[in-house]
């Protein structure tokens, strides 16, 4: 099994904010762009692995502005690190309202996913081998984001997530 | 405007897993399962600030074990702290297959919303007061749990993440 | 089998009233809220059963008061009696303008529902143990209802109908 | 307002019914039904009325038979009665599987509708004038079925229902 | 196999124009009426083969006029003529707006479906024998609306399209 | 207003086929897909006007081949040619299996939009402005395709459509 680079893995999605997908006050609600990105997502795992694939986690997510009924919501997925049965997913997404010709960066994210054979076992991965400058931040950023993920699931002790420590020594 | 106790805004959704929800192995799909526990995190914000709120983030949430097609997925949701114009909300998940007899915790997550007033604008919202023991670790954790928020979004700097540090001390 | 009692099968469902869901006025369309009904109904069936339930019929349902768009309507299901192989559950149902404060009971409704095993043949199912004194009169009343869907039906005649004479006696 | 006949009201729909419209088995879901024939029902009533209108009740719905996935729905709706400000709805409805060639009657219903102005009061609607023999068999049994609504919701006394009692001494 | 006339095939639905079919003009969105057509023209294709159909292909459709939030929707739809394993179905659409009593012909089209047995091969279809005058010249264009379809898909030479020509000098 | 080139309104959409998209065999109906690339088209129409825009017509369409459940639709979009106050959107339309590892081409497309301003009434629109070999023969077949398009919603006579004759002399 060959590793892949992210751009293999890559893929954009673009939806058209709808009233349905709103609130009151026609605001795009959050949990509709999370069940977006978690598509868009997953078919960007699915490629990298050739596999069907499961969400296993999402990262926290920050909406920093609100997104509008009929605004272009583009979502572009790649996969940023793989490991042994599973990959993690970056995510950048971006609000447009066309008319009026503004196009604001609306969040990033990270999505895990786990590839399962046609049984629904867990199977490995590729190797992700990244490429570009900003491929290998994301690489190199993606174990401590484990250890993140892990410490706060339980399933580590903080004192033993030696990569995650760096967070509070360097930066974010 | 007085304090609430987290009971207030005690909000039950149960909801059926139909076949648009999952993917091809009959797992709900974790996208779908985000968007529901935005809504009845989204019904438990209100009923805190009596006021619309909007969807400000979503702490890291994993998924244990996958939910199958027809099974009843139970979300109780709770703000478990107040802070000037937002809260937090606490989510828990069950999964339950019937037939079978089977009940499953799913995860847990915290949303946090903004609320606003009929023009969109910030607005305060009332104090959260804790009553039993759970409400009030709840309630401790909640600083901690947005000072990660804020390094994890580049509002602040890791290392004056004083309630954070915590979690490389003592439990997570 | 031993029998269970109605909070055995008691269900809440919280739903926001979304922009598909509301007619040209942004009132709730009554079919929509029949359709959650039915859902929340089979839910409370399938928990005093443990089996896959199908709905048999729906009782008259009046809908006293609009529901309006960004409303919370919260159902309320549980058994009140049980027959040879289906279940009657009866519903609650209340709709929460909460910016506004206001709550109001839309309806009560009878849903029946049939058990059938794995093949889809219908299944015996367990007894319903009425507790309280509410539960106990929802019990008795079970079959002047259950007569009523009879005669309605065709499938028995009027002045067989002995229990539902007492509509027409005392109160209804 | 010159009267209208239940020709001019007569609305049929066809409906295909796709997977997240069953249950486990592959079964229609009475709740998807209850919708659909609300929406059959409201368009046969709107075209009487010249209006908006809105569900005000439905009367006893049985289930006869299971629908299945691939099933063609078919239902056929026409005002039966009107009242000042109401209408009543007869429908009828059919399940068609076209493959095997069978199509048999799934069940009967009544729905009732207000009419609304553009400002959401209720206002006049136009008499029903019917026709053929099934119209005036229709029309009679309307006041009986409406009083049967009046004291199930407790607005009518059993023992002034004078037509509902006809229920008790002639045919269903 | 005995041949079928179009009104065993003739198939009639309504449908309420809601929120989310419209866009930001509260205009319907002429890729939902496309689905609707698509489904009303695949339940009469049924109807004639007495077999699942799959789309084939649809026929230039041009949107006359815009239609608008709470209009109803009408869709006829029946089969113009039979290939060997194919159908060509004729659709005529309709927009009403029942509170102003406007009624428009929105527009005309047709969709070509192949039949289907239970293992997904083509099979063959019962023939199409017109009755109304109007049955029979949409018969006869059939003929000269396939070839434009095969010249369009690159599977016939424009010049072998004889009965095409006919639409260079005589009527469109 | 200065002219636009196609990349500038290229747009790219993945959708993955889920249960309610499909029929009885599992396969991808044609009318959903309509709708997605209704949508993708209209996105890609909006980029290129700065307008809100709507569907005024949609080519002849064939589905070559039958695209599956968990397949991945990947639809690529680009304004082909702008006429005063409409333009023409060429889409191509391919399916993935990832866990197969094919890809193939479903179909092209061409659908015209309208662009209106706030008050719904026609504008002018940017010209567009052909970059490569494949922008300009996609820009010069317009001319024919729109005038195919006139003589078959009767707005051209057949002998008048000079440009449409080049299809029955030269290649499709």
């Amino acid at each position: 099994m060959t590793g892949k680079s992210p751009k293999e893995s890559f893929t954009i999605m673009n939806e058209l904010v709808l009233p349905n997908d709103t609130n009151m006050l026609n605001n795009l609600m959050g949990g509709r762009l999370l069940h977006w990105m978690d598509i868009a997502a997953a078919i960007s795992g699915q490629k990298h692995c050739n596999r069907i694939v499961v969400t296993a986690s999402v990262d926290n997510v920050s909406f920093k502005h609100s997104i509008k009924l009929g605004d272009v919501v583009t979502i572009e997925a790649k996969v940023s690190r793989a490991f042994n049965t599973s990959v993690e997913v970056r995510l950048d997404v971006w609000a447009q309202n066309i008319p009026s010709g503004t196009r604001v960066k609306s969040n990033e994210a990270y999505y895990t996913f786990v590839a399962l054979d046609k049984d629904g076992y867990k199977i490995g991965v590729p190797e992700l081998v990244p490429e570009t400058d900003e491929d290998i931040e994301l690489y190199n950023g993606a174990l401590r984001r484990r250890q993140l993920r892990l410490v706060l699931g339980g399933k580590m002790k903080a004192d033993e997530a030696t990569e995650l420590k760096a967070l509070f020594v360097g930066k974010g």
